[in-house]
């Protein structure tokens, strides 16, 4: 089934080509497994109830640099990254396994200042610690946590029940976590040419919060419920706006329309991104790490959503053969595609 | 509450110390948390049916050597590792995340042999493969795994539950895995000085296999439910027998016997052992991987267990105060110590 067939680098897949690759063959067999790999977490059926399991594997030097990010924000964020899983899912984090790696460049009192920020995190999440892992690692730190969650059945929302016609639907805004980590890397390099200067971060810690401390939107599931708004879709954003468009359409089998001029961007990202020579939107849409929800309503609920300042329509889901597409503030379309970061980094 | 204070190397509280003191403060709060960390697994409560979650770490360099350990083995085995922990809560594994850290050393033929190891494992365990997570690394390779597991309340068994006068039982047999370690080891040194040189490991299939491709025991808690014996406390066998009847001695708040003469030891581990200049039964103390089944029963469950030949009575529980001994074949008492790996291969 899987053959050994000669050397395919890993880089010639990336990192969906390879789950998608090594999971083509994964079967569910268990009645209870009610959703497998695919959505933001799996859910499994406990009759009374759904469990929601969601799992990430944070590693030093791949997704994040200890030279500019506090080991205590670190553990906060892991935790958010996780628990902004089972929110995309309408469900609600209870429980967290937390395995780490480390190397003995790591002092007991530096994996302290990691772990008081996971609890943190998980205290203002309401999420108890039930179990874990901790070991050696021969070069680095890695965190691998796995989130529980749990929601009724009829709460549940996957990636894949938009319909034409629906409205898409952002929280927050978009684009400053990505902005953030441009400030960070600058002062790097900054302090790594002349050791003696002391970072210039004033008056941007909106952006910087976003970066190193973002907050999993624990109060949308919530304001649904209260606004009695199920979404037909759900989604997070960890890999920027556009990339979880192509998720929501791909396993909807819709198109969509984006309008440029809706994305929520505020302005401190905008003003930075400028600096940088930046495009905002591209920011928004290729940036990633908001842990923002992505969503999707019935036109119907339009009234129920439009008052609220934290919830933005940025455009509509469409017929699949009218394709996936960004309205520029121009008025032209053209159609949305997953950049990466790499396309970010090479806009002049 | 975790203050930085110095600097306290890893090593001076090892694996067990540094869970326990990262885990001193945790606190459960949500309903359906009925066991955080300190047993083999989680366990959550669905009002039906309760959840068991267990999960584990695995670094290259650390945990495995590739340079002897077929990459198809090491999904396999990491696999077995885990559902092991379901099966030590009398529970039945039903749910699988896996995370995988890789460098870019590794092709992607290389994941797939990983891969195909750890779907074979998951058919022979009927567990499905619900989510996980593929990275990157800067070196080496990370494997991380999240069980999920399911059982009634009343069929629950945690490590807690032994009283005095309770007899101690073991699955299978002890110290096997660990001295096929020790030929791997060996002719991995010997193909190191003179290439050419063919392994030589033949006559010696059970031991290597009882390394290399642990089986969990998915037939025990099936076993026990036939024989209508519900263990007073379990634990699978990861660390070696001494430890693991620490830990039951510990939780259970009890004392033990074990009889060195009962140790259940393969003919095959007590010759290869000997060659090695090692003790048999120190092998199975502090040996470890075996992944047998330590459970103890109450003496009124004795006849139903007595003809089965996977099963051993090694000791019986004692009071507290009477403290952790080895009876050895001479009949001398010795208190019991975990005494690690360092301890072997110092011995002479």
């Amino acid at each position: 089934m899987l053959e050994n067939t000669g050397r395919t680098e890993l880089s010639s897949l990336g990192e969906f080509g390879l789950i998608k690759h090594l999971t083509q063959f994964v079967e569910i067999k268990n009645e209870s497994s009610l959703k497998g790999v695919g959505d933001d977490a799996a859910v499994i059926d406990n009759k009374d109830k759904l469990t929601v399991v969601s799992t990430d594997m944070l590693v030093e030097g791949i997704h994040f640099d200890l030279s500019y990010v506090p080991l205590k924000h670190l553990g906060y964020k892991a935790v958010n990254v996780n628990v902004s899983d089972i929110y995309a899912m309408n469900a609600i984090p209870k429980q967290i396994t937390i395995s780490i790696a480390v190397s003995n460049r790591f002092s007991v009192e530096s994996v302290e200042e990691l772990y008081s920020g996971m609890m943190l995190a998980c205290h203002k999440h309401k999420v108890d610690i039930v179990g874990g892992d901790t070991t050696s690692s021969k070069s680095g730190l890695i965190i691998s946590i796995t989130v529980i969650g749990e929601a009724k059945a009829e709460e549940l929302v996957y990636r894949n029940g938009a319909k034409e016609g629906d409205l898409l639907c952002v929280t927050g805004d978009l684009g400053a976590a990505y902005v953030g980590l441009q400030l960070l890397e600058r002062e790097k390099q900054i302090f790594m040419e002349s050791p003696g200067v002391q970072p210039d971060l004033e008056g941007n810690d909106y952006i910087l919060e976003r970066q190193l401390k973002p907050e999993a939107r624990k109060d949308i599931p919530v304001l649904l419920e209260k606004l009695e708004v199920k979404p037909t879709a759900m989604i997070d954003i960890s890999d920027g706006l556009a990339s979880e468009i192509l998720h929501l359409c791909t396993q909807s089998e819709t198109g969509c329309n984006l309008y440029e001029e809706k994305i929520p961007i505020d302005p401190l990202t905008y003003t930075v991104a400028r600096e940088f020579n930046l495009d905002p939107t591209v920011c928004a849409l290729s940036g990633g790490e908001d842990y923002e929800l992505l969503f999707t309503i019935d036109q119907s609920d339009f009234p129920k959503i439009k008052a609220n300042p934290d919830i933005t329509v940025i455009g509509h889901m469409t017929n699949k053969k009218d394709g996936i597409n960004l309205i520029t503030k121009g008025g032209s379309s053209t159609p949305l595609t997953a950049q990466g970061w790499d396309a970010l980094l090479k806009k002049d």
